[in-house]
């Protein structure tokens, strides 16, 4: 898997990738060459089998503030239908490629989460955050609607559905003791700590069984709209699937033999 | 918008429409009558351009009875399964046009919310209520199941599908304070704040931007039951349509030259 | 409604069936055959009109520490395809058979609440745990997905997708304060009263009307993945068939009388 991306930093190591947005200054807004960079390269991570988790972090304490005013809203305002609707469908492209990416992602947010940063840190996985963290679906405050890369249908699941349309609707932001308090966050940690602690999530990941956990992340998303006893018979197969690794004699082997198992993802 | 409504109460100013139930010294049931007026009202509301956000008022210290006790539930028990479907098809068509009239609705409950009042909090976007306010869905009480009006749907992906289960078979009330920290209300307020509180909130979501609201209104119903994939597109669409506003291109501006952006609704 | 289980222990009394796995020197863990014999006897509960509750109980203080290691996860790493789909069909039977059995069952959990066992809490109901209850899905910690048995689509929906995420892929234990807090338990009681708890509560679900509470149970499941204006109008179908029953007719005379009603289920 490549770290050297042009749009936002990256580096690998024992398996975690760790990416950010690089504009600290201006608080890591997305432009048009990092939304399209990250797309390919979680569209790539699919194909991957040495990173096993991913940590977006943050980045001179903030996540992001989204998409840039000057460099994309702008622009958007003087462009065809045709081109916003390339627009809509490259950002919402990066959603779909996190969540097709068969890695556990984990975001690692302090200060500013918002707009597509907020969607960023709800289409991963898991979430951690610092005390000041401030996440809010900004998209009415400049003229929009709520609903933006999947957040009408992503942001009621986590939050559920009376919660979400207050800040979909208003706009205002979630602060940290809410976003635990409801569920967006899985765990507040002081800034200080905050990438560590995702990166010793990622790790405790990346232990395995990756192929459970890309099985896992698969359903988590395929049983979204089916019925329940669909998901049932989904499960049935996947999991029969999953029986078949090699991890799972390994995981029994390991508990005979009184051991911590050691998996290989296959 | 009309405001002369007959069997329930309806005012209109400054874009903000004050609807609630009339018979404060029988805790406002519903009628016939008025289940019929409101399903009609909302559905007006749909073409309408005056009207830019709904309170659901409470009356007299409560919102809503529910279904009257002798002047629906008598009647019911001597019906054709004809007449029946035709009642029940009629009270869910309320929540329908509550949920299609493109406005956003906000319920300011004050003591008892119980039965169809419970519902009609339910399938409102926001919930303001008061720490004594009380809300069941008493079906069970009279002899009758849970899914009434869309509750089964609804309820769980408020609060729940646990909770949901308890108060669907229990029809117990979900006190003011489960209900605040379950996600069923946005905020508690004092009574003497309630109908002030929720006046401010439809104020500041009048000031838009409206088209933007309706989209988010239509995308959060519209999406219940899509793959992930399909809501991600459905809100590329839609969002598209929204940066073909004027709202889009004031709020930019607004930006640019440091001022408030103030938006039209188109 | 037999009593007489081979695999597991059951007690059927004033029309409350209480249930419970036997093995507490192991914790209860499931077997291929409590499996089959649980799958068996939720199947003919569908058809059964004594029985009109259950209580799923704990046993030595403990509910279920899922399949066992010995008696299942050995045999099934030397299984065919063929015969790891018949298994993995068996245990989601299991939950079909619970969620189709058309009475409410009530899980009272205390201690170890894993693997399969964490299933058939999420399956059932409500849930009453003591303080002392740790519930797991530990399926990636053999090796395995965290999707068995339906748990990517119940989970979410019990506690919000993003805390259902963190338990699936990490299989950390739940403590009872959290699963109270996110509402996956219903209620903590102190461990001696827990059953006696859940017998209360079932006793007043089979007070009734136990008609409705199947239309309940049945509508709960039937909307899970509906559209909400399909949803709507199914509820309109079910509660017209619920008012053609006498205890809706009964539930109103009791009320004209000022007592209190007496349901018989029909």
């Amino acid at each position: 898997m490549r770290a050297d991306t042009k749009h936002f930093l990256c580096s690998i190591e024992d398996g975690i990738a760790t990416v950010r947005l690089d504009r600290p200054d201006r608080k890591n807004p997305l432009t048009f060459d990092s939304y399209a960079e990250l797309r390919d390269w979680f569209r790539d991570l699919h194909y991957d089998d040495e990173v096993k988790a991913v940590v977006f972090a943050s980045n001179g304490g903030n996540f992001s503030s989204g998409g840039d005013v000057h460099d994309i809203i702008g622009p958007l305002t003087k462009m065809t239908m045709k081109e916003l609707l390339q627009f809509t469908r490259m950002t919402g492209d990066l959603v779909k490629s996190m969540i097709n990416c068969g890695k556990p992602i984990i975001t690692a947010a302090d200060g500013v989460c918002v707009g597509a940063g907020a969607i960023i840190a709800m289409a991963s996985d898991l979430r951690i955050a610092t005390p000041e963290a401030k996440c809010a679906f900004l998209f009415t405050r400049v003229g929009l609607a709520g609903c933006d890369m999947g957040a009408c249908a992503m942001l009621p699941r986590i939050i559920g559905q009376g919660r979400a349309n207050e800040l979909l609707y208003t706009g205002r932001a979630m602060n940290a003791d809410e976003g635990e308090r409801w569920g967006f966050w899985n765990r507040l940690v002081a800034a200080d700590d905050l990438e560590a602690e995702a990166v010793a999530w990622a790790k405790k990941i990346a232990e395995g069984p990756n192929f459970g956990h890309m099985m896992t992340k698969t359903m988590l998303q395929q049983e979204w709209n089916m019925s329940l006893d669909q998901a049932i018979e989904a499960e049935a197969q996947a999991q029969a699937i999953c029986m078949q690794t090699e991890d799972f004699t390994r995981a029994y082997n390991a508990f005979v033999a009184k051991e911590k198992p050691v998996f290989e993802g296959n």
